[in-house]
């Protein structure tokens, strides 16, 4: 059973990171080694041409890792990331974006796990990534 | 279907790849977008200690991968590695390695996927490795 | 001889990318395979603790190889980042954030570089990336 | 200063090693934070079509950076790769391969680096790749 839950994680969210609260980011689901985020897509997102922008990609996997983590361990205020490798695969649609996170281990200094990013409405992933935290003592 | 069946890489590999046939690799099953592959662990690829050596588990990563490309394309000669990203997560047992493979995109030049592998017996992975393969035209 | 000047690229920057002229990215330096870039560092970037966002060092990270390429290549309007690898290696400090970037491979249809990151003053590196362009035909 | 000169490193790689030794592997410069080994080309690295096998350049990414890693900290015997992340630029010639290693972080539990390979002769890199080893404490 996570540590948090998604309600607890929002009202960190809303406390800790206000602009990631601001951004409409969304827990669909969450338990001991899986996210399933969602982040509703606004005009700062879009890059012309109507896609969403690659940061804004990538600052959706890191924070989806981010909350499966901290659902698991409870608030643990500094555990950073220490890699992140994404592979961009599909131009993204005007859409909300859809992240599912994956904790594959969690060890006493490091976790890993990775993230695939979807447009809302679409089975083939836009990006893939992993992710590395490390946990402090 | 996969333009070639798992008995068709056999026979390739043997051909064009005889350490690899000769390594005992062997192909549990394919579909269009994934791959199951066994390596019977061998004296030549532990190290001190009774592990699997590092770059046998990149090996087998870059080959299943590979394997299932060519089992969806058929034998383009010269599809190559351009980017391969491995995470280690465990100490690997003395025992088989056994590859779990996917293929995300398949695109007019760039193949990308993800490959975890395990030992034979154990539910945690060992590694999680993610492969790009430039597809010629 | 690159085929845009670190001035053509900031008119070209302040048209396609207003945002990203609003930050105060500013190319310091540019040749036919290395680029040497500043961004000041403002209130919207920043984190609780004073340090410098992940999501802002992998935008300074992209960005400044995009235009690295553009300024070989000349305006090629749909160059997209295919792979991006970063290592978080020290916490940055409250300061502009250097970035210097070189480009290893220009080939027909990918282009490898990679990017190192610092903060204004600090002599080792906050982050190390790589990064992997397609170029359209 | 090393704590491991290149002589001590050869030494310990023919006892904890002996099919690395067995390769010609050779440690042409080593200081705190950087490396340059040889790996002298034989016929089982070579591919159909002479060029050097891509599990060999992992390898040789690899046990390069462990050896800086060793020369600076001395003989810590279970410092171990977590991440290797490489990219494949160009087909090595059926030469010696040449590793430029860099130690670009060494934290207490964390060491990060980066490797950039080269056919023996050539001006421009085959490979490049980042590798980061989890020291125990």
């Amino acid at each position: 059973m996570p540590a948090m839950t998604p309600d607890d994680l929002r009202k960190f969210v809303e406390t800790e990171f206000p602009q990631a609260a601001d951004s409409g980011f969304l827990i669909e689901h969450l338990d001991d080694t899986s996210i399933r985020a969602r982040l509703p897509i606004r005009h700062q997102h879009l890059r012309p041409g109507g896609t969403v922008a690659g940061p804004t990609l990538m600052w959706m996997t890191d924070f989806s890792f981010y909350m499966l983590l901290l659902g698991r361990l409870g608030p643990v205020a500094h555990a950073v990331t220490t890699n992140l490798n994404i592979n961009f695969m599909r131009k993204p649609e005007p859409a909300d974006v859809l992240a599912e996170g994956r904790l594959m281990k969690l060890g006493r200094s490091l976790a890993v796990g990775d993230v695939t990013l979807w447009s809302d409405g679409k089975k083939d992933p836009v990006a893939h990534a992993t992710v590395t935290y490390s946990i402090p003592p």
